[in-house]
Protein backbone atom coordinates (compact mmCIF):
# COMPACT_ATOMS: atom_id res chain seq x y z
CA UNK A 1 0.00 0.00 0.00
CA UNK A 2 1.21 3.72 -0.78
CA UNK A 3 2.61 5.59 1.75
CA UNK A 4 0.26 8.68 0.69
CA UNK A 5 -3.12 8.35 -0.84
CA UNK A 6 -2.79 7.83 -4.32
CA UNK A 7 -4.86 6.69 -7.08
CA UNK A 8 -5.02 3.24 -8.51
CA UNK A 9 -2.04 4.10 -11.05
CA UNK A 10 1.16 1.84 -10.88
CA UNK A 11 4.45 3.60 -10.16
CA UNK A 12 4.59 7.03 -10.77
CA UNK A 13 1.67 7.59 -12.73
CA UNK A 14 -0.59 7.98 -9.84
CA UNK A 15 2.10 10.32 -8.39
CA UNK A 16 2.11 12.26 -11.50
CA UNK A 17 -1.84 12.19 -11.26
CA UNK A 18 -2.16 13.43 -7.92
CA UNK A 19 0.33 16.17 -7.93
CA UNK A 20 0.44 17.95 -11.18
CA UNK A 21 2.93 21.06 -10.34
CA UNK A 22 5.88 18.65 -9.96
CA UNK A 23 4.12 16.22 -12.90
CA UNK A 24 4.86 18.83 -15.63
CA UNK A 25 8.82 19.31 -14.92
CA UNK A 26 9.09 15.91 -14.10
CA UNK A 27 7.89 14.66 -17.34
CA UNK A 28 9.15 17.62 -19.55
CA UNK A 29 12.63 16.43 -17.96
CA UNK A 30 12.16 13.27 -19.05
CA UNK A 31 10.95 14.23 -22.63
CA UNK A 32 13.73 16.14 -23.04
CA UNK A 33 16.62 13.65 -22.04
CA UNK A 34 14.88 10.13 -23.54
CA UNK A 35 13.90 11.90 -26.55
CA UNK A 36 15.24 15.00 -27.23
CA UNK A 37 18.41 15.41 -29.75
CA UNK A 38 21.36 13.43 -28.25
CA UNK A 39 24.26 11.58 -29.64
CA UNK A 40 22.46 8.32 -27.82
CA UNK A 41 19.42 6.56 -29.61
CA UNK A 42 16.26 6.54 -27.58
CA UNK A 43 17.14 2.50 -27.66
CA UNK A 44 20.37 3.40 -25.79
CA UNK A 45 18.90 6.09 -23.41
CA UNK A 46 16.31 3.64 -22.08
CA UNK A 47 18.27 1.12 -21.58
CA UNK A 48 20.94 3.03 -19.62
CA UNK A 49 17.85 4.10 -17.76
CA UNK A 50 16.81 0.30 -17.08
CA UNK A 51 20.06 -0.46 -16.30
CA UNK A 52 19.94 2.48 -13.42
CA UNK A 53 17.10 1.45 -12.10
CA UNK A 54 17.49 -2.14 -11.85
CA UNK A 55 21.04 -1.52 -10.07
CA UNK A 56 18.60 0.61 -7.56
CA UNK A 57 16.14 -2.09 -7.06
CA UNK A 58 13.24 -0.20 -8.29
CA UNK A 59 11.01 -2.91 -10.28
CA UNK A 60 8.84 -0.23 -11.81
CA UNK A 61 11.19 1.80 -13.46
CA UNK A 62 13.16 -1.04 -14.45
CA UNK A 63 10.63 -2.99 -15.99
CA UNK A 64 9.15 -0.06 -17.83
CA UNK A 65 12.86 1.38 -19.59
CA UNK A 66 14.05 -1.96 -20.10
CA UNK A 67 10.42 -3.19 -22.04
CA UNK A 68 10.66 0.28 -24.04
CA UNK A 69 14.17 -0.36 -24.97
CA UNK A 70 13.51 -4.16 -25.94
CA UNK A 71 10.36 -2.44 -28.31
CA UNK A 72 13.00 -0.26 -29.37
CA UNK A 73 15.27 -3.03 -29.93
CA UNK A 74 12.93 -5.65 -32.01
CA UNK A 75 15.10 -8.06 -33.62
CA UNK A 76 18.25 -7.34 -30.62
CA UNK A 77 15.85 -7.00 -27.89
CA UNK A 78 17.80 -10.07 -26.27
CA UNK A 79 20.92 -7.31 -25.29
CA UNK A 80 18.63 -6.05 -22.75
CA UNK A 81 18.56 -8.48 -20.63
CA UNK A 82 22.70 -9.14 -21.38
CA UNK A 83 23.06 -5.71 -19.46
CA UNK A 84 20.76 -6.31 -16.94
CA UNK A 85 22.87 -9.49 -16.07
CA UNK A 86 26.31 -8.56 -17.39
CA UNK A 87 26.43 -5.10 -17.14
CA UNK A 88 29.40 -3.22 -18.82
CA UNK A 89 30.50 -6.46 -19.62
CA UNK A 90 27.28 -7.25 -22.69
CA UNK A 91 27.90 -7.15 -25.93
CA UNK A 92 26.71 -3.35 -26.39
CA UNK A 93 29.73 -2.04 -28.11
CA UNK A 94 32.36 -0.33 -26.82
CA UNK A 95 30.91 2.99 -26.54
CA UNK A 96 27.72 1.91 -24.79
CA UNK A 97 29.91 -0.22 -22.68
CA UNK A 98 31.80 2.38 -21.22
CA UNK A 99 28.94 4.98 -20.85
CA UNK A 100 27.25 1.94 -18.68
CA UNK A 101 29.93 1.85 -16.83
CA UNK A 102 29.68 5.20 -16.11
CA UNK A 103 26.14 5.30 -15.26
CA UNK A 104 26.32 2.89 -12.66
CA UNK A 105 29.13 4.48 -11.02
CA UNK A 106 26.85 7.72 -11.47
CA UNK A 107 24.22 5.56 -9.75
CA UNK A 108 26.65 4.94 -6.30
CA UNK A 109 27.74 8.39 -6.19
CA UNK A 110 28.46 11.14 -8.25
CA UNK A 111 31.78 11.62 -6.58
CA UNK A 112 32.91 7.99 -7.46
CA UNK A 113 33.08 8.88 -11.10
CA UNK A 114 37.01 8.48 -12.26
CA UNK A 115 38.61 10.41 -14.96
CA UNK A 116 39.89 7.04 -16.46
CA UNK A 117 36.54 6.02 -16.80
CA UNK A 118 35.52 9.70 -18.87
CA UNK A 119 38.39 8.73 -21.04
CA UNK A 120 37.71 5.31 -22.08
CA UNK A 121 34.56 6.56 -23.03
CA UNK A 122 35.79 9.04 -25.29
CA UNK A 123 38.52 6.52 -26.12
CA UNK A 124 34.87 4.02 -27.91
CA UNK A 125 33.63 7.36 -29.80
CA UNK A 126 31.68 9.40 -26.74
CA UNK A 127 31.70 13.15 -27.01
CA UNK A 128 30.69 15.22 -24.41
CA UNK A 129 27.53 15.12 -25.16
CA UNK A 130 27.19 11.56 -24.73
CA UNK A 131 28.73 11.94 -21.36
CA UNK A 132 26.76 14.70 -20.35
CA UNK A 133 22.98 12.75 -21.24
CA UNK A 134 24.67 9.32 -19.34
CA UNK A 135 25.53 11.10 -16.40
CA UNK A 136 22.20 12.68 -16.32
CA UNK A 137 20.00 10.03 -17.25
CA UNK A 138 21.53 7.53 -14.53
CA UNK A 139 21.07 10.98 -11.78
CA UNK A 140 17.72 11.59 -13.01
CA UNK A 141 16.53 7.43 -12.26
CA UNK A 142 18.50 7.83 -9.14
CA UNK A 143 15.32 10.40 -8.42
CA UNK A 144 12.50 8.77 -10.42
CA UNK A 145 13.53 5.42 -8.58
CA UNK A 146 13.67 7.05 -4.84
CA UNK A 147 10.17 9.07 -5.43
CA UNK A 148 8.17 5.64 -7.09
CA UNK A 149 9.61 3.36 -4.40
CA UNK A 150 10.24 5.81 -1.62
CA UNK A 151 6.03 6.70 -1.39
CA UNK A 152 5.78 2.68 -2.03
CA UNK A 153 3.36 3.12 -5.30
CA UNK A 154 2.03 0.05 -6.68
CA UNK A 155 3.79 -1.87 -9.19
CA UNK A 156 2.55 -4.62 -11.21
CA UNK A 157 4.14 -7.84 -10.89
CA UNK A 158 3.02 -8.75 -14.81
CA UNK A 159 5.26 -8.61 -17.83
CA UNK A 160 2.31 -8.12 -20.47
CA UNK A 161 1.23 -4.59 -18.54
CA UNK A 162 5.07 -3.87 -18.82
CA UNK A 163 5.34 -5.20 -22.33
CA UNK A 164 2.34 -2.56 -22.61
CA UNK A 165 3.87 0.59 -21.23
CA UNK A 166 6.95 -0.09 -23.25
CA UNK A 167 4.96 0.41 -26.40
CA UNK A 168 3.84 3.13 -25.23
CA UNK A 169 6.21 4.79 -24.28
CA UNK A 170 8.34 4.13 -27.18
CA UNK A 171 5.71 4.87 -29.35
CA UNK A 172 4.45 8.09 -27.65
CA UNK A 173 7.31 9.37 -24.99
CA UNK A 174 6.43 11.01 -21.99
CA UNK A 175 4.78 14.16 -22.96
CA UNK A 176 1.69 14.77 -20.25
CA UNK A 177 -2.12 14.10 -21.71
CA UNK B 1 38.74 20.35 -14.19
CA UNK B 2 35.06 19.32 -15.18
CA UNK B 3 34.69 16.19 -17.12
CA UNK B 4 33.46 17.61 -20.19
CA UNK B 5 33.84 21.36 -21.58
CA UNK B 6 31.90 23.78 -19.60
CA UNK B 7 31.55 27.94 -19.26
CA UNK B 8 33.62 28.96 -16.18
CA UNK B 9 30.30 29.25 -13.82
CA UNK B 10 30.45 27.02 -10.45
CA UNK B 11 28.36 23.85 -9.98
CA UNK B 12 25.12 23.37 -11.46
CA UNK B 13 25.05 26.65 -13.24
CA UNK B 14 27.60 26.03 -16.39
CA UNK B 15 25.56 22.83 -17.03
CA UNK B 16 22.04 24.89 -17.14
CA UNK B 17 24.03 27.02 -19.33
CA UNK B 18 25.90 24.63 -21.63
CA UNK B 19 22.51 22.04 -21.85
CA UNK B 20 19.13 24.37 -22.10
CA UNK B 21 17.38 21.60 -23.20
CA UNK B 22 17.55 19.69 -19.67
CA UNK B 23 17.97 23.11 -17.61
CA UNK B 24 13.96 24.35 -18.45
CA UNK B 25 12.98 21.35 -16.66
CA UNK B 26 15.41 21.13 -14.13
CA UNK B 27 14.55 24.79 -13.07
CA UNK B 28 11.17 24.37 -13.27
CA UNK B 29 11.52 21.29 -11.09
CA UNK B 30 13.56 22.97 -8.18
CA UNK B 31 11.24 26.24 -8.56
CA UNK B 32 7.72 24.15 -7.92
CA UNK B 33 9.03 21.38 -5.48
CA UNK B 34 11.39 24.15 -3.23
CA UNK B 35 9.04 27.52 -3.79
CA UNK B 36 5.72 26.62 -4.90
CA UNK B 37 2.80 25.15 -2.49
CA UNK B 38 3.48 23.18 0.19
CA UNK B 39 2.80 22.70 4.05
CA UNK B 40 6.32 23.38 4.47
CA UNK B 41 7.96 26.46 4.54
CA UNK B 42 10.60 27.66 1.87
CA UNK B 43 13.22 27.20 4.80
CA UNK B 44 12.35 23.80 5.59
CA UNK B 45 12.81 22.62 1.78
CA UNK B 46 15.75 24.50 1.28
CA UNK B 47 17.11 22.42 4.44
CA UNK B 48 15.70 19.54 3.84
CA UNK B 49 17.94 20.11 0.16
CA UNK B 50 21.02 20.81 2.22
CA UNK B 51 20.71 17.80 4.37
CA UNK B 52 20.75 15.41 2.04
CA UNK B 53 23.53 16.99 -0.22
CA UNK B 54 25.53 17.08 2.76
CA UNK B 55 25.03 13.36 3.55
CA UNK B 56 26.01 12.94 -0.28
CA UNK B 57 29.20 14.89 -0.16
CA UNK B 58 27.71 17.07 -2.54
CA UNK B 59 29.89 20.25 -1.24
CA UNK B 60 28.50 22.66 -4.18
CA UNK B 61 24.81 21.84 -3.45
CA UNK B 62 25.05 21.56 0.54
CA UNK B 63 26.83 24.84 0.86
CA UNK B 64 24.47 26.64 -1.33
CA UNK B 65 20.78 24.95 -0.21
CA UNK B 66 22.55 25.63 3.61
CA UNK B 67 23.41 28.90 2.79
CA UNK B 68 19.73 30.08 1.50
CA UNK B 69 18.07 28.00 4.44
CA UNK B 70 19.99 30.64 6.88
CA UNK B 71 19.57 32.83 4.80
CA UNK B 72 15.58 32.73 5.12
CA UNK B 73 15.93 31.96 8.84
CA UNK B 74 17.75 34.88 9.52
CA UNK B 75 18.36 34.71 13.64
CA UNK B 76 17.58 30.54 13.83
CA UNK B 77 20.15 30.43 10.92
CA UNK B 78 22.11 28.24 13.84
CA UNK B 79 19.81 25.53 13.32
CA UNK B 80 21.17 24.61 10.16
CA UNK B 81 24.36 23.91 11.21
CA UNK B 82 22.69 21.88 14.25
CA UNK B 83 20.97 19.63 11.99
CA UNK B 84 24.00 19.13 9.70
CA UNK B 85 25.73 17.96 12.68
CA UNK B 86 23.41 15.98 14.74
CA UNK B 87 20.73 15.14 11.29
CA UNK B 88 17.03 14.12 13.03
CA UNK B 89 18.33 14.67 16.31
CA UNK B 90 18.92 18.46 16.05
CA UNK B 91 16.04 20.54 17.72
CA UNK B 92 14.40 21.35 14.41
CA UNK B 93 10.70 20.62 15.95
CA UNK B 94 8.91 17.13 15.86
CA UNK B 95 7.47 16.58 12.46
CA UNK B 96 10.83 18.50 11.05
CA UNK B 97 12.75 15.98 13.09
CA UNK B 98 10.44 12.87 11.23
CA UNK B 99 10.66 14.44 7.75
CA UNK B 100 14.62 14.68 7.77
CA UNK B 101 14.18 11.07 9.12
CA UNK B 102 12.55 9.89 6.14
CA UNK B 103 14.79 12.53 3.66
CA UNK B 104 17.60 10.43 4.90
CA UNK B 105 16.23 6.76 4.43
CA UNK B 106 15.44 7.97 1.01
CA UNK B 107 18.67 9.14 -0.24
CA UNK B 108 20.36 5.73 0.87
CA UNK B 109 17.35 3.65 -0.87
CA UNK B 110 13.38 4.67 -1.83
CA UNK B 111 12.80 1.20 -0.94
CA UNK B 112 14.38 1.89 3.02
CA UNK B 113 11.36 4.03 3.59
CA UNK B 114 9.77 2.02 6.28
CA UNK B 115 5.88 2.16 7.56
CA UNK B 116 7.05 3.34 11.34
CA UNK B 117 9.11 6.81 9.85
CA UNK B 118 5.91 7.33 8.23
CA UNK B 119 3.37 6.91 11.23
CA UNK B 120 5.99 8.62 12.39
CA UNK B 121 5.73 11.53 10.75
CA UNK B 122 2.14 11.77 10.75
CA UNK B 123 1.99 11.41 14.26
CA UNK B 124 4.26 14.59 14.41
CA UNK B 125 1.67 16.34 12.16
CA UNK B 126 2.93 15.80 8.35
CA UNK B 127 0.24 15.38 5.95
CA UNK B 128 0.57 13.27 2.33
CA UNK B 129 1.90 16.61 0.99
CA UNK B 130 4.09 17.45 3.49
CA UNK B 131 5.43 13.45 3.18
CA UNK B 132 5.23 13.83 -0.82
CA UNK B 133 7.53 16.86 -0.99
CA UNK B 134 9.88 15.49 1.74
CA UNK B 135 10.40 12.63 -0.29
CA UNK B 136 10.29 14.47 -3.95
CA UNK B 137 13.02 17.16 -2.14
CA UNK B 138 15.55 13.78 -1.29
CA UNK B 139 15.15 11.99 -4.68
CA UNK B 140 15.53 15.48 -6.86
CA UNK B 141 18.81 16.17 -5.00
CA UNK B 142 19.90 12.75 -5.25
CA UNK B 143 20.22 13.50 -8.56
CA UNK B 144 20.94 16.99 -8.85
CA UNK B 145 24.24 16.25 -6.63
CA UNK B 146 25.10 13.53 -8.93
CA UNK B 147 24.44 15.64 -11.76
CA UNK B 148 26.83 18.29 -10.64
CA UNK B 149 29.62 15.64 -9.13
CA UNK B 150 29.01 13.42 -11.86
CA UNK B 151 30.58 15.91 -14.40
CA UNK B 152 32.88 17.08 -11.96
CA UNK B 153 32.00 20.73 -12.16
CA UNK B 154 33.79 23.63 -10.61
CA UNK B 155 32.81 23.77 -6.70
CA UNK B 156 33.85 27.18 -4.45
CA UNK B 157 35.12 26.75 -1.72
CA UNK B 158 35.12 30.17 0.00
CA UNK B 159 31.91 30.69 2.05
CA UNK B 160 31.65 34.41 0.90
CA UNK B 161 30.16 32.94 -2.45
CA UNK B 162 27.61 30.47 -1.00
CA UNK B 163 26.07 33.13 1.12
CA UNK B 164 25.62 35.42 -2.16
CA UNK B 165 24.08 32.16 -3.94
CA UNK B 166 21.78 31.47 -1.02
CA UNK B 167 20.89 35.55 -0.49
CA UNK B 168 20.24 35.06 -4.34
CA UNK B 169 17.82 32.07 -4.28
CA UNK B 170 16.42 32.94 -1.03
CA UNK B 171 15.19 36.16 -2.72
CA UNK B 172 14.74 35.36 -6.20
CA UNK B 173 13.75 31.65 -6.39
CA UNK B 174 15.24 28.93 -9.47
CA UNK B 175 13.32 30.71 -12.14
CA UNK B 176 16.46 31.06 -15.49
CA UNK B 177 16.37 34.59 -16.55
Amino acid sequence: MPHIDLPASPGLLGLLNRYPDTAGPLAALAESLLRGPSPLSVAERELIAGYVSDLNGCVFCAETHCATAEHLLGPDAGLVDRVRAEGDRAPAGARMRALLRIAATVRESGRAVTTEEIAAARAAGADDRAIHDTVLIAAAFCMFNRYVDGLATWTPTDQETYRRFGASLAENGYRLA
